[in-house]
């Protein structure tokens, strides 16, 4: 077991700074970040990682896919590293904390560990995976962790484009090309373990006055669209009896559906976030609605028994319309358990850090990992649960804090 | 009372001819009509009226804000007329009868009074009305007949512009100047009654097998804008107890209103048309809801005890998010009673049509006749009820039933 000593050197202000260092690459006027994947910008990111790991001495490396390594050797350079990191790119209008936060938190881990002068068996690698923000510039998410684990082949990444028709290849050949002293590593490697951290993106952690959310599992997801056809009709003649009122069929099925899926304990989330009338004037009844269905569950059980549902519940109550609904998606739960969120929970009680297990609603690069070695996340507050938004905030401590607990799992897996 | 041979002279097949010829002014390739306000198009329609009233010796009126009135003498010249019309412009995507149709019935009758040889103490007017259509050229409709009731200030009506700056003065001097015969009528005339037949632009008629509408009232309506704000939220990771969710409070809402506003005899119409979420977008909670109401109903008491409702409906059904409904227009009913529906209804048995009475639910330009005399409406079936729309449709037998109605009242009600 670490002995805390890891934890104790993370530096808050050293932390908290580069945080500040970080949100210069794609400042926006709002306080924001714009870093989109594989840009200059998102390049530069990579390279002060590397310029500040080469302060003490750590290599850094760069894969076919971009993904990023910076290394701290280990007493046994042949076994497979620890690793821990997430991304540098951002939403168009991101904040300064999304995805660079585990980036910034596994180098602070390094350095504390470092500073700490704890050898450990297997190296440490501090990572980032390339173009976790699915559209904000290429049409996929999670790039660099699915080509990284192979669920996604090189080939298919590198051929997709960008909206200027840039494509994966050229972008990452660019990349590769503004951090000249980084290695080049091939895909394949092994990975011993992967512990991802990142800032909420919901409003747990700091509604229950809780530093640290150790992640029990990444929800998995179902999609679904949904189409309401009635009839267009004069509001002022049409009598209610000869109505065939698309969005009087459809609130009726949306309220059935948030009835279906209202569970006691309040794990499922279920929305409809888009909803469109057609053709959505005053004295027109509505003839036609489509509107989306977002599911989310850490149970694939209860994603399949639930979701299945969706059709059934929407024909019940269709009234005088038509109504058709279509899964769109469907990606199934990742559970973290036994060792690692383990070794998060007790590492946050040894250092005294208020903790709870926390689902993560958002994916992640973690998703990816988990297919290939063991994984787990460690989640910090965000302001109001704010993301994907220029106004997302975190506290330093709040920040340093996770880092912490991350310095000492990640001595104790390096040391297996 | 009138012994049907007016009726009987109405002329099926000329009448629809008739209809047919307007609709080349304008005509779409889909085969419906767009004949804007106060075009050359419109004056040709103008012109083409006036064209068939010479033929038999009727003289042709235009006035100030033209309104344009093909005459048959009375015989006491010196008597107010009866006059009935329509309008003879269209919505952009506009149909073959809508307003055109009360302007070609008015005239039908002419000609069939003037075919039984009939004398009438007044005189009889077909009446064109400028600009019924608000919105399609000119920010306002029912202007003519406005202006011509006094409703409306002549001035101001006249310096409206439409969408390329073009003035109503202008485009009734331009008018003016294509109908050269037409004689200069001041406004302020005084008339003894006023009947328009129209297509219902409803369903009812069609529904109910019936050929005659005989219109008891056009509604009343009020409109309102309802606000609803919560708060944004991410789809996968805030808790049902957490959220904000606006679409949720919106819809309940509306469900509570419909309920509000669902009576027994199904008179009233109510209608949320538009209904817009922000941000719109799958995976995100919606924070703002924006909707229409639209209500409407022929009792100006029912109009003030269910509208008077909706802020207090709104508010007791919000939920955790804030609301706020404003009332953006209120018009009263306009009761059409005494004796200009028993002649419409008397005539109808008289040649042996079905009819029912039926309630306006569009505005109409009798709503303005109604302040200054005796006023009422004839309705006949369109098919399916389909309106403002380019495959609006109707019978040649339907036309012709309202228009030989409408001759038997206009002789009652010129030897008044």
């Amino acid at each position: 077991m670490s002995d805390g000593k890891a934890g104790a050197k993370v530096d808050e202000a050293r932390l908290w700074r580069r945080h500040m260092d970080m949100a210069e690459l794609g400042k926006t006027p709002k306080g924001g970040v714009r870093r989109l994947a594989l840009t200059d910008l998102d390049a530069d990111a990579r390279g002060k990682l590397m310029a500040w790991g080469a302060e003490r001495g750590f290599k850094s490396f760069i894969d076919p896919i971009g993904n990023f390594f910076v290394r701290r050797e280990g007493t046994d350079p042949s076994l497979a590293p620890v690793m821990s990191g997430s991304h540098t790119d951002t939403q168009p209008s991101g904040g300064r904390f999304d995805g660079i936060y585990g980036v910034l938190a596994a180098l602070e881990a390094l350095e504390a560990i470092d500073d700490a002068g704890i050898g450990t068996r297997r190296a440490l690698e501090a990572v980032v995976w390339t173009c976790e923000e699915g559209g904000a510039r290429f049409p996929m998410g999670t790039m660099g962790s699915s080509v990284f684990a192979g669920t996604v082949k090189l080939a298919d990444a590198l051929e997709l484009a960008d909206f200027d028709g840039v494509t994966v290849a050229e972008a990452v050949e660019r990349t590769r090309a503004r951090v000249p002293a980084a290695v080049d590593r091939p895909l394949g490697m092994k990975v011993a373990s992967f512990v991802e951290a990142h800032i909420e993106q919901g409003p747990e952690l700091e509604a229950r006055g809780k530093t640290i959310g150790v992640v029990t599992a990444i929800q998995g997801a179902r999609r679904f669209l949904v189409e309401v056809l009635g009839e267009d009709g004069h509001a002022g003649t049409v009598t209610r009896a000869r109505r065939r009122d698309a969005f009087v069929a459809a609130t009726d099925i949306t309220k059935a559906l948030y009835r279906h899926f209202t569970d006691p304990d309040d794990v499922v989330r279920f929305t409809v976030g888009r909803f469109t009338v057609e053709p959505n004037a005053p004295a027109v009844i509505p003839g036609r609605v489509v509107f989306s269905i977002d599911f989310r569950h850490p149970d694939e059980a209860v994603l399949t028994r639930l979701g299945d549902a969706v059709e059934g519940v929407c024909q019940a109550n269709r009234g005088p319309c038509e109504v058709k609904a279509v899964q769109t998606a469907r990606s199934q739960p990742v559970p973290f358990s036994g060792l690692l969120p383990d070794l998060i929970q007790s590492a946050a009680d040894r250092l005294g850090l208020s903790s709870m297990p926390i689902l993560s609603g958002a994916g992640h690069d973690s998703i990816y990992l988990a297919k290939i070695c063991p994984t787990a996340m460690i989640f910090v507050p965000c302001e109001k649960g704010i993301s994907h938004n220029e106004i997302e905030n975190a506290t330093p401590y709040d920040l340093a804090s996770g880092a912490r607990v991350l310095a000492e799992v990640l001595v104790e897996l390096a040391n297996r």
